[in-house]
């Protein structure tokens, strides 16, 4: 057996390290000017200049780019990629679309290149981006330890940039940053976590060196979702979800995804739908299937979940979602769209690298059964 | 609670790897010229006549160092720093000797300063060392994953360099290399790294982001090391035992060791042996007493080897010695040591760190009967 592991970037966990992004950037050295990537709800908490008076204090520059909100489109990545121009760090602090846009933008600041240079790696990254400094406020994407950044392209389609020249030098994890997220939030981003520890460690790309990084994942978030989820301030559980997220984006950075992502992808690309919620019913609507591959590595996820064998995961991902609050519904703007849509979106070029990856060869027919069987799920009022 | 763990550095594992060392060098990009740290024996073997032909297929000139025999010296030191003049990259491919005079010179040769302007932390390590590769060819020392290297001063003293900037840009691990290494060395380096695992997630100093490494190294060392010794070209043992040493290392990286290390060095101090006996000798003579602590870091810890809860370890551990074929007895040259000359090696200076982050307190009491106990051992004729 021959695998690789990506470098994994030196990680800082605790509740209050929001207050010591200045004195990061400083220990990075020879950063004289910071560009900084937020969240726009983060920046009308005061964050954003509570962190500027940090990189002042430590005689670092800073412009602030706070015009992040929803999934990150050309126009925000090239608008980012301006306000980073001339300085030596980018820092984003949010969500996953935070985290990309940063990383986006440390590369095309540095080069001097538009993003669509290098979308779907038409071009390499340049070999010098600039320093990044990520800090997650959600435990979800694991965007802070992974090498992908995605953003929509000039036709609002998805599109990726990936490299190693993306990833962060410094990942710092606040718990304290996530314990504002809202109960049907937590539970989505979690369970987007929880599912890439688990395809990342079960699929046809599983290897050692990425699986235990996908166990160590899928024990945290198992003993935390729910406490997250129900009693929003137990720091120690946002914790748990913080370095779950965390760990399981290494799992993806090295091993990638599966069946569940290709749904999900297929869902975004027709109506707006929250990546956490399409993942985690794709997940739920194909689980019973996967696991009749009876592979070691399903047994093996199993027990990362504290059981006993991969037959009890379908029973117990439910109940995990039940008593996490999610209700199984699509957004109502799916009410336009058919089954046989969602496959055809199954079967578009993009999402078969995921499909492909599965444990279990997905044939047409599956394809058709899933769609229909998601489809047929209540869309929401 | 707060912790950081430092950066890992790429890894790739596979069996023939050695054969990809010059187009790994070249992918650094920027190569022009390499050092090859490589121990004496490999030398012999044409293994850095090989690899020396691979860089310059590559078109990277090649200067190859293979003075390293036994523990380094700071003769070894100063000759591969002078020998790494004018490189972009070393490669260290060895036991831990080589990967640690590579890890020594990237740094020196790339400032120009001595080994010794830098020892015990005497000064910070230049911010842009070479470039450096590191091959182990032993499953032990971790080296390869950790930002220390250990070389003995002008007076004969155990010194160490320490820094991330040591910390190799890529790793390479083949377990084929490692498949001509000697039984007893076989159990000696993968007690090492046990011990390794096991000090480093039950110490004081354990913490999430280490623990798990920990773990994950004794799953993989107590799964393999009895077929490792048995069966030396088991391929599939040998992987796991590298890849076991390998976690181990980055443990230690980020959590350091423990009693077993206070008296392994204070016997290296005191008569020339083997670091893994040494510290397999001192592991065994204190585990009934460190499980008394009844610690839940202890009993995660005996899980990961399979068993129940902590006050299994010591029958564990001794049967896993037995069937290693772990002969208990210091070299003859401990005839002429005594126990009091070991209690005090025990608590010299630079040995109180390790045993401070002993999960329980060790007394003077607890020093002079361990001591009493480890030279009560057999010498060996």
């Amino acid at each position: 057996m021959t695998f690789t592991t990506s470098f994994v970037p030196e990680i800082r966990f605790g509740s209050g390290l929001h207050a010591t992004v200045g004195v990061a950037a400083a220990g990075l050295g020879g950063v004289r000017r910071a560009t900084l990537v937020v969240d726009a709800y983060l920046a009308g908490t005061g964050l954003a200049d509570e962190v500027a008076g940090q990189l002042e204090a430590a005689g670092i520059g800073c412009v602030i780019f706070a015009e992040v909100a929803g999934e990150p489109k050309l126009a925000h990545v090239r608008a980012a990629s301006a306000a980073a121009a001339g300085s030596d760090l980018v820092i984003g602090i949010g969500g996953g679309s935070a985290l990309d846009i940063a990383k986006i933008a440390a590369c095309t600041a540095a080069s001097g290149e538009d993003a669509m240079h290098y979308a779907l790696a038409a071009n390499p990254l340049p070999k010098q981006p600039l320093k990044t400094i990520l800090v997650p406020t959600t435990a979800g994407t694991g965007s802070e330890t992974s090498a992908t950044a995605i953003f929509s392209g000039p036709q609002g389609k998805k599109l990726w940039i990936w490299g190693a020249e993306t990833k962060a030098d410094l990942v710092l994890l606040d718990p304290g940053l996530t314990v504002s997220l809202p109960a049907h939030l937590t539970a989505w981003c979690g369970l987007d976590a929880f599912i890439h520890a688990f395809e990342a460690s079960t699929n046809r790309n599983a290897h050692p060196g990425g699986r235990f990084y996908g166990h160590e994942a899928m024990r945290l978030i198992t003993g935390a979702l729910e406490t997250a989820v129900r009693a929003p301030s137990d720091i120690e559980a946002r914790g748990r979800m913080l370095l779950g997220s965390c760990y399981a984006g290494i799992a993806i950075d090295n091993c990638g995804t599966a069946i569940a992502h290709t749904i999900s992808h297929a869902l975004a690309g027709l109506a707006p739908i929250h990546h956490g919620l399409a993942t985690a019913l794709g997940f739920e609507a194909t689980l019973a299937w996967l696991v009749e591959a009876g592979t070691d590595d399903l047994d093996a996820a199993a027990k990362a979940c504290g059981l006993g064998s991969a037959p009890e995961l379908p029973a117990f991902v439910g109940g995990l979602m039940d008593r996490s609050g999610v209700v199984r519904a699509l957004p109502p703007a799916f009410s336009a769209v058919s089954a046989a849509m969602l496959a055809a979106e199954m079967r578009a070029a993009e999402n078969q690298p995921m499909r492909r990856a599965t444990i279990r060869d997905v044939t047409d027919a599956d394809i058709d059964r899933f769609a229909d069987q998601i489809l047929s799920l209540p869309k929401a009022a």
